[in-house]
């Protein structure tokens, strides 16, 4: 960029880049990692070549990407990694009881009923239509968008890929076991808490754990939902479509990622770690945010458990797919 | 501003706001105070109306504002309140034995010696001038800038008024306590703390502490020094007129602030509190970075004690001058 401007005789540019998250990420961990500005005083290859050193100004924007984060024509080009197939919300009919939307026994739209997923499908393209909407409002003319997002190749959106097949299988049979374990099964810790609570809760009048005999009642369980859908080409391209703002330059659904293991992949236990923690790098916040951080643990034991003996199949089977979109800006 | 623009016939303008400090600071905090957004669907109006929410797009810039943070020719308006009068650094000849500006026996340039204050005059006056040649290229034709900071009324700057009562005398008393306190004269903790060091630096072979006697020894506290400078309205206007690319509108020295205690003016104890806890405020990091936290709440604890001893004396005097400066880019 820097070689073209100055073969037609112009300065260099200068570049500034936007890192943006919602505001209750990480960002000082961030400005912390960014090394130093190079010394504005030296030329654009200096700069570009000064080791340690970076050639670009930096800023964080805080806020939800599917609404305006920047001013109007302020911004040439956008890129978004890994973050589209997160929705900004589990459609509130998922965890209503009285909609046939309402995901009763599963924590992920993998498998659900159709109800279920026609509101997340919806839900992710109202999403990717706000993001659209406020991307074309903050380009400058002749910009350009690169996307890349978990998708699926799969038209039927209960058919989740490599997503459904980490919170849809072993992870969801975890959450079904929390529920369904007895108290009188075992003298496990966890166990004796689910029944020191009974007690508490018996003393002050509302006995509920006691018509669940589970860790946790189902209602629990139905409450919790996965807020990811890996969209397929046609869910994406029906989007931009309808947006309009946008050229599509190419837009495909390509396998990508390594392999669940890379270095031990006849380690059983170590497929049956790698799962857990890929569940848990993913969703753990939300978890311990909906039982707490003690279940989660046994949740997530549960699900390294069900992976190491089933460590082969899983190494076979689970493998994502990505959408990668490029758009220039009408 | 959008009335302007309205009366004008003219779409109001989209506002960002972006907030910038060194690296190091907590910018997750300033993220999660921030209101949200509002819907930018509804009027400009509403916009500013609108309760509990922003009217405007907000972003972080970590870094040095002595030096470049935006891109050439991009902001409209320039505001710091309380910060140019942080130097960028103690020069370096301050803590250097061997030069004519070793402020010997002393930790802030209240009351040092003339090359001591000149190598401070000096620093301040090379950050202003980085801070204004970095903000002359960021700033768009037209452009405004709004300074407010720590400021002096005296042509000599020795005389720091409000900081150098704050910084050069309780305080600077408390650290030579610390250098003359000998470690015979009291059983407490933390002379029994040096006395153990002593001991581990025998057993090392570098019996350092034996020499002196006190808590710390007077080169530790000569290595300290505070990083503040408070310009006299001459340091301040010489250096905006050399620089040259800005209008001088207003450029005034005026006496603000609250009195250190507001509520219990007559409690001495209450004013020991106050002077400490400006102090720390002000400088405890670094402080704590220096001599460690043990020592620095010992160095506190001093102040607070000399503070109450004082309180009278302390409320009357301290009081704190400002430079307000209004300059426009030419």
């Amino acid at each position: 960029m820097s070689k073209r401007y100055e073969e037609a005789g112009f300065k260099p540019p200068e570049f500034s880049a936007f890192f943006s998250d919602l505001p209750s990420n990480d960002f000082n961990t961030l400005f912390q990692l960014l090394p130093p500005i190079a010394d504005p005083g030296v030329s654009m290859e200096e700069y570009l070549a000064a080791k340690g050193h970076r050639s670009y100004f930096a800023a964080a924007v805080p806020g939800s990407f599917y609404k305006r984060l920047f001013p109007c024509r302020s911004i040439n080009l956008f890129h978004s990694a890994f973050s589209l197939h997160w929705l900004s919300q589990v459609p509130d009919c998922v965890v209503d009881k009285q909609s046939t939307a309402y995901n009763e026994g599963r924590v992920f739209i993998h498998g659900a009923n159709e109800g279920t997923a026609s509101a997340y499908k919806k839900q992710f393209q109202s999403d990717l239509s706000g993001f659209l909407r406020s991307r074309a409002q903050e380009m400058m003319s002749g910009g350009s968008m690169f996307l890349v997002c978990l998708g699926r190749t799969s038209v039927d959106p209960t058919d989740q890929g490599g997503a459904g097949l980490l919170f849809g299988t072993h992870f969801q049979d975890a959450w079904n076991d929390l529920v369904l374990e007895s108290s009188g099964s075992s003298g496990h810790p966890l166990v004796r808490l689910c029944v020191g609570n009974m007690i508490k809760e018996w003393q002050v009048g509302r006995p509920k754990c006691l018509t669940s005999l589970g860790l946790i009642t189902s209602e629990k369980r139905d409450n919790f939902n996965i807020p990811v859908y890996a969209p397929s080409i046609q869910d994406f391209r029906e989007v931009v479509e309808a947006n309009g703002s946008f050229t599509i330059n190419k837009l495909e659904v390509f396998k990508g990622g390594s392999p669940l293991v890379v270095n031990q992949p006849d380690d059983e236990a170590e497929v049956g770690r790698a799962l857990a923690n890929s569940c848990r790098s993913v969703a753990g916040v939300l978890i311990d945010a909906h039982i707490g951080e003690e279940l989660s643990k046994e949740l997530f034991l549960r699900v390294e458990h069900k992976g190491t003996s089933h460590a082969k199949e899983v190494l076979e089977q689970i493998q994502f797919f990505h959408i990668v979109a490029s758009l220039s800006f009408a």
